[in-house]
């Protein structure tokens, strides 16, 4: 991983104030490899908390909003406005300010999902963005060196055809009846601010990208069965899904928010005709890879590699010096950087994109549907 | 795991001939606590094989049968004739000798699944075994101490109420087409010998009977949806079940026999509203146990518990000196001992029966009834 | 591993009655692959434990004994006398027995170590045995089919030369003051039965056993720190040892029995200068092989192999079906059976013999020496 | 962690151009949590490659030096100049620098271990910090949030009266002869650049450091066996270690960096009289704890605690999105900022000082001395 040899990129922020939990990871992210300065913010709706906020990050007064469209007006028309704009709301806030700031020519990275509905989504995807502004969903678990590798060799051939894909992405922290006064529970379990899907949407989006990142391969339908197991919870607490992909191959999706004892447990495990590989989130640093025949191997971060190599993945430290999320969040946010830049084109294909995002609203709506068809089989497209 | 204390039981074999697997571990399994003896055996259905396979096991030549139902009649007429019978051919010869053994008043214990149609299951458990003769169905994994002490867990309360269920048995010796040769293979492919069922029936039973041995939970219905994916197989080798059980707790089965890496991954993860354990069987000396808000505890075999006593639960030698599959296997065979002397009441309710081979066959028929309805929500009972 | 297509070895038994923790062990190790049959024994000193305990097991009341020099005699003279003697007394009361039985021409099979002080085992090895009686010493561990696989990958000069071999056998049951009434002990704690050394020969000696066994090295020096941490203990309770090796490579060897936590965390690490290995025995079906700049290969018991053929090695059952202590140990049972009907050459080589016994034994005392010189460097020959 | 809510410190640094390594871990060690921002630099002492690192870190020309003396005179008598500066040179250009950014008034961020040798170690101690400037030493091993609680649950008594510790750093990229092309290697066995020690400096000091950061034991006496595999290096590429500390705890120490198949696996295990802790730095955000009798616990970063509170030690992100190297270095930073700052009085125990890197440097030397006296034991004080 280069460190930055440029300028830092002019970066604002709308969401993220105080008691955010998503907000610091993002200012973190991109602040590891030196590429962005925060400059500019409407960090709450609320006027006081903005501007508290904006102040205990250092920003200048007359860079703290409480308006995301003002702050998109005044940034565009200033000379040393922001560049770039991390949107870190909830999930029904994201459509508005991405809509304005690419439209006022400032490039987006946006938290996932993409909005809360998939007509915010496609309504999103059709905005021209002005001066060619460039979006960037961080689906941070793509930034993974291990995941990129993984992809690389499923791309090159070296686990043959893919047959299953077993995805997964359990935690615990909603096991019980949430409290209101949980920032970041009280949204995720009320449908005007997460939208149709609980745990489907904040996680199950997650497992879903991820496995196809790495597989490459398109969902042809899925079943889905949905449970909110936590009495009087609204949304959906439990994911489990099967999966037909084209070709053939075929998966189970599993995300929870009520496995006790899963702190963060998204585990991908990938097997083809020649080879399988097997990951997992909280020990990132490691990947099993096997061929047909022979031993397991573990690979390791920038380690001695068995089949492709590990070149542009974004490791920083040498193997045995462990990263982790943060280090991966801040790949997709250095990347990003090159591509705003106009170097970064080996980067275009790697990064999520809007069509990932309108993908994985899809894939939540068709989960949602299935599931209340009593998990049938569904389309993406509906 | 006391030793036996008795003359041993007497013991017969139906197949485990040369160039068998499983008949070699049952003979292990009956002889780790000295409570049977091999004396007869029809150890295969070829004359030359059957003499040449019970003369090496040091057999009489008059206890040498190669027609199981002349060995269950001349057996039952000997004073010193066997008492109990191990029956390790492939499922559809699990019927005959059962019937015919149990007919004579010997003892059985089968292997699983209970045979190669449902139709053979229920006939069986219609028939009346002369002078009281009992059945053990080899479920073996349900042997290992801690299943049981999994199982005790869930009943005495410490999982709370059980939410999700997730079990899986991934293996990759079938990856590629199997050679005529390999014996083990070949009748499990073929639909004449294994019945309607592959991957489900082969490894797919063991861990939905693991899954129902230590949770308790009555399947409600089940979606399935099975795969060969090696061209030309008739038989599925992948196995994708959602799982819906009274009482509203969901789970999810995936068997697979194509999976590159995994020798033999069998799988159970049971998450409650109190707690979660997780278990592994490749390590079967270690379970986790969290409980909501706590550390996870690493449970070990005969060690210091969190929560429930681990007595009567089959433990030979101290933690940390591992005991594996076959102990587990012999617990069964040792427990069913037991009861054969009328001294194993407290065993009757953790022993595999036949009750539970039937379910295990509806268990098989309705996976595949369902996959050939495009995985539609099935009950067992058809 | 075979099945044993012969007539049992008839078998006795010094030590090993009620309350005995392994004398059953070998008991079962005994049974296991059908090699011997149980039909006499010494298994108390007191009259009457050691005829409950002889009817307990089976034995008929005139081969039922109290003294075990009666017994070498008794049994040597009848017809169907015992062709093998397991002797699983305290380490004080290993001797005894051994020169009875040898010298009555009746194989032994003895615990370890050897015996309690250096001068009896030198004079054990120097009893001429009758007719040609073998002796085997259960350093048990070498037993484990990874082990064995270890050694051949060394012989093979698959590791390159050996530089460092660390080697460790914490465990934490003697942490606290030992009860006078826990039989297993309080013999280990006094210097009268388990001679001048605690933890160092109770199980310091497994773990020098098995780093010799495996890699072949002779030790030139060491260099030992002995420490009783319970206070009134008179043996040590744990173990710090530095090791030379001739030909210049250099170990470290860690025991204890008051390391909170440790079971029985026999560990083996071995680094020459083209590979390494490391092998932990409470989880002994998987052994890591790294080669230099090669991705770390995990190598499981009878699976894939990276380097090293793994015939012979006492396999039971298929990879990913996990064997345990108790297998391990009855491997020595059974090839020691091979050797007793002069068939085991091949055997001869890795079963642990008296010469280990005395290795072992002098490993104890030069030890101790050591650390009553303040770790003093010292040889094994004194 | 809070997120940094002040104007940067201006940061300077000397070493760590182009082709280092530790000096890029420090840039974005000191950037993560927002404290410092980098406005000089004597990257190297040949001017062009410190003038083009200079630059392609956006340093101004004017503050690109390639004389560290120049670099601290003209930064202190600017008034925007440096506050704070990074020395991350081979070990024997730390002293230099060191003396003149202090005794100009400049607090000093200094690479591990203090110096090259004792003399310059204690000769830095004895410099009188102009205005008070502070000192830290990046052992930055220390800043893993559960080495952090490790050490409060040893000061709390969770762990009763500690007995013994085993700590263990190995790697194994210098198996094979170094490349004098490698910058990385060839400076660490180069006795000029490095001092008298290899292993024992480069890594033993983390060890060493980082058990005692956790136990609190001082160093009573040691025996060092150190050795040089490698055909003609120079200096030592393993190291063998006894250690007794005050109070009657023992322990070992073991530095290797040719045992293939390790990266980087540091290591350190704690027992005492109640309790047991063990943790590896391959994967940081899991401890083992487990209390006498009870099962093993595993404790998480930020996760749910068995004993000690895990207020203030680091944590970032929410258990199970793994933190690793770069965020315990950057703890490291940020609590210094703190101090710096006048407002970090809580972390001046917690952070490593002059006094460690003397006891540091001592020990480096103590062990050099007892291997060439043929491991004698020796105090740190000589």
């Amino acid at each position: 991983m280069a460190e930055n040899r440029n300028r830092p990129i002019r970066l604002g922020m709308v969401g993220g104030g105080a008691g955010a939990f998503i907000g610091g990871v993002h200012r973190i992210a991109s602040r590891i490899d030196g590429e962005y300065q925060l400059v500019a913010g409407a960090l709450s709706s609320r006027p006081e908390v903005a501007k508290e906020s904006g102040r205990e990050l250092g920003l200048a007064d007359d860079r703290i909003y409480t308006d995301y469209e003002e702050m998109a007006r005044a940034e565009a028309a200033r000379e040393d406005g922001i560049e770039a704009v991390s949107i870190v709301t909830p999930n029904h806030m994201h459509f508005g300010p991405a809509k304005a700031f690419l439209e006022a020519g400032i490039h987006v990275i946006c938290d996932k999902p993409l909005s809360s509905s998939l007509e915010d989504a496609q309504a999103l995807a059709s905005v021209t963005p002005k001066n060619g502004a460039k979006f960037l969903l961080t689906h941070n678990y793509t930034g993974y060196p291990l995941m990129r590798q993984a992809r690389e060799m499923v791309q090159s051939g070296a686990l043959g055809k893919i047959r299953v894909v077993q995805v997964e992405y359990p935690q615990d922290w909603l096991t019980e009846k949430t409290d209101e006064d949980n920032k970041q529970a009280s949204w995720r379990v009320d449908p005007k601010r997460s939208g149709a899907g609980g745990a489907i949407g904040d996680i199950g989006t997650h497992a879903y990208n991820l496995a196809r990142f790495v597989t490459g391969l398109k969902t042809e339908k899925l079943a889905a069965d949905l449970t909110a197991f936590v009495p009087g919870r609204q949304l959906d607490d439990n994911v489990h899904i099967m999966l037909r992909f084209e070709g053939g191959a075929k998966g189970m999706l599993w995300a929870s928010q009520v496995a006790v004892g899963c702190e963060n447990g998204l585990q991908l495990r990938v097997y083809g005709d020649k080879a399988g590989i097997e990951w997992r989130q909280d020990n990132p640093n490691q990947m099993w890879f096997t061929e047909f025949g022979k031993p397991k191997q573990l690979l390791t971060r920038g380690g001695a590699i068995g089949v492709a190599p590990a070149e542009h993945m974004g490791v920083r430290v040498p193997p045995g010096h462990p990263e982790g999320y943060l280090e991966a969040f801040a790949t997709l946010y250095t990347q990003f950087a090159a591509i705003i830049r106009g170097d970064g084109a080996e980067y275009t294909d790697v990064l999520p994109s809007m069509a990932d995002g309108i993908e994985g609203m899809q894939f939540i709506m068709a989960a949602v549907r299935s599931s209340e068809q009593d998990a049938a089989w569904v389309t993406l497209e509906g």
